[in-house]
């Protein structure tokens, strides 16, 4: 162990400058930027795969983005259990992800997320129940996200994850999830939570068919390669996508369903099998950064002027069969 | 995978229930519990344990309990390389917590964890460095948190983790840290996050000689089974002790080092051997509890009526030199 903590031990290049000297403000930091007029909004990008055996009805994954604030995005994951019941498991999903696109207009949800999935939620009359999150930027900074069940959405700052939600579920595999039913969750049951982002954060979010079959490391690659946040977002779908239909593939999901107990019967555990592979699923990906706008000086006008890249602008729900 | 898919293709007992039917309010909730003049509070329990070679000095770990607002906590861990400089590392982070719990009395820090770090940061005149996570709730539920390095804090609910801060890096094992030096870290680089708790919901935060010897599922088991948050942050310390101690465990630390490209050299591995064991540090364990006190109607009076077990109103700074 020594190799590793020796570097813990020196703390980085400690110069013997004077007693507490404190860095000046840095330009681009949002507590600067307010004062200089300077606003968060975000570039989405995004990516669709559907489950192979529902390519042709576009899976039960729908996703809605929007530029109101600094950007708005979210993500329900229809629970496919219902088709058994003959209840199409898409329709919940994506009439939730419409339902928040008409929503983000209203005062109180625009700024919100917990409040716009209440709304959404109660005008939602199909059959069915979804995972929801819903994540929205302040012009601030502040990125508020309500998460309801096993989506995920993490935030990488210079190359490393300094955010991320955690899922929450009644057992292994059955996540919290809002519903036509009394029985399903709630509004009043989401994770709440904020963080305060800086320029050039990168947010990756996405459906459990995502983050079952990719590790941080391969994000975090992925994002460092990418050109762009279309290619980020297609780049990561595509391998998740690889490695959900690989049976040799130790996934995040195979991982955590052996420390849960499950596992390969023993006859095959004497042959050297073990409980492995990727978990087939909609795959839905959503890559946003945050970047900065100059407002001018006349905050009436309504106008913002672009700065460092293209703004999201778009406003659209989807699912997946719109993509593949 | 059969087994473990077929429990995410079932929603939770669903009911033949009319088209969306919605439960009542839930009266545990602070949405609930503002309009009933309930506020929130923690009860907070502490445990601290010095690395074995720094018994008789107490370590480089400090910290600060107070009841202000809902309760607030923080934690310093003083990066133990300045020993090598000749200077005493522990007297950084005491005086970082000290001066937190003067300027908890300052109206603006005491309600911005980032503002209070900023402030005890800047009345520091200690030579030193030191990862630093401060937590203050408010009386309506929310939790606002303030870190920078790799100190931790986790949310349970109903018996899972459902947030957890990420630690932040400049290469493994060299931690962001608040400094007396222009090269280190301020509190514009803190992770800055708030998250909404619910009555019952349990903290554990600690220093990362804690959450580098214990795994999630342990502290989930230990939080069950202790009679109250003193016998729970004792019991915590004590098993991440343990194993800190234990050349065998296989840690959250030596795996992370693993996966980082560290190990043990080729010829032992020929013989079997793998970087493995605990990692011998300071131990702080933080555990809190959200309660609820009611408010008598006349706001004016400043009396708070206690439900639900005792209300932390200590005020406290503590190095690991007051625990063992």
């Amino acid at each position: 162990m020594a190799a590793s903590t020796a570097s813990r031990l020196s703390p980085p290049r400690p110069t013997a400058s004077s007693p507490y000297p404190r860095p000046p403000p840095r330009l681009s930091r949002f507590s600067s930027l307010r004062a200089a007029k300077m606003e968060a909004v975000l570039s989405i990008g995004t990516h669709v795969i559907p489950h192979p055996r529902k390519v042709e009805t576009g899976g039960e994954d729908a996703f809605f983005v929007g530029g109101d604030g600094g950007g708005v995005f979210a993500i329900a994951d229809g629970v496919s259990g219902w088709a058994e019941k003959n209840v199409n498991p898409a329709l919940f999903s994506r009439e939730v992800m419409a339902n928040s696109s008409t929503f983000i207009k209203d005062e109180e949800a625009s700024n919100d997320p917990q409040i716009l999935l209440m709304k959404a939620h109660a005008a939602t009359s199909s059959i069915g129940s979804a995972t929801v999150i819903i994540a929205m930027l302040e012009k601030t900074g502040t990125l508020k996200i309500a998460s309801v069940g096993d989506c995920g959405l993490k935030v990488i700052r210079k190359g490393q994850v300094m955010f991320s939600t955690y899922p929450q579920e009644h057992y292994f595999d059955c996540p919290y999830q809002i519903s036509s039913e009394a029985i399903g969750q709630t509004y009043q049951d989401a994770l709440v939570c904020t963080v305060n982002l800086m320029e050039g954060d990168m947010i990756v979010s996405g459906s459990d068919g995502f983050f079952d079959n990719i590790f941080d490391q391969e994000i975090l690659a992925v994002i460092s390669e990418s050109p762009g946040i279309d290619e980020a977002a297609k780049a990561l779908a595509e391998l998740a996508r690889k490695h959900s239909v690989d049976v040799r593939f130790d996934s995040p999901y195979s991982i955590e369903a052996r420390s849960r107990g499950f596992d390969v019967p023993w006859w095959k555990k004497l042959l050297g099998a073990k409980l492995t592979g990727g978990k087939m699923d909609d795959i839905t990906v959503i890559v946003a950064q945050v970047k900065t706008v100059a407002v001018p000086d006349d905050e009436g006008s309504g106008v913002e002027q672009e700065k460092g890249g293209e703004q999201v602008t778009v406003a659209a729900t989807a699912s997946a069969e719109q993509n593949e």
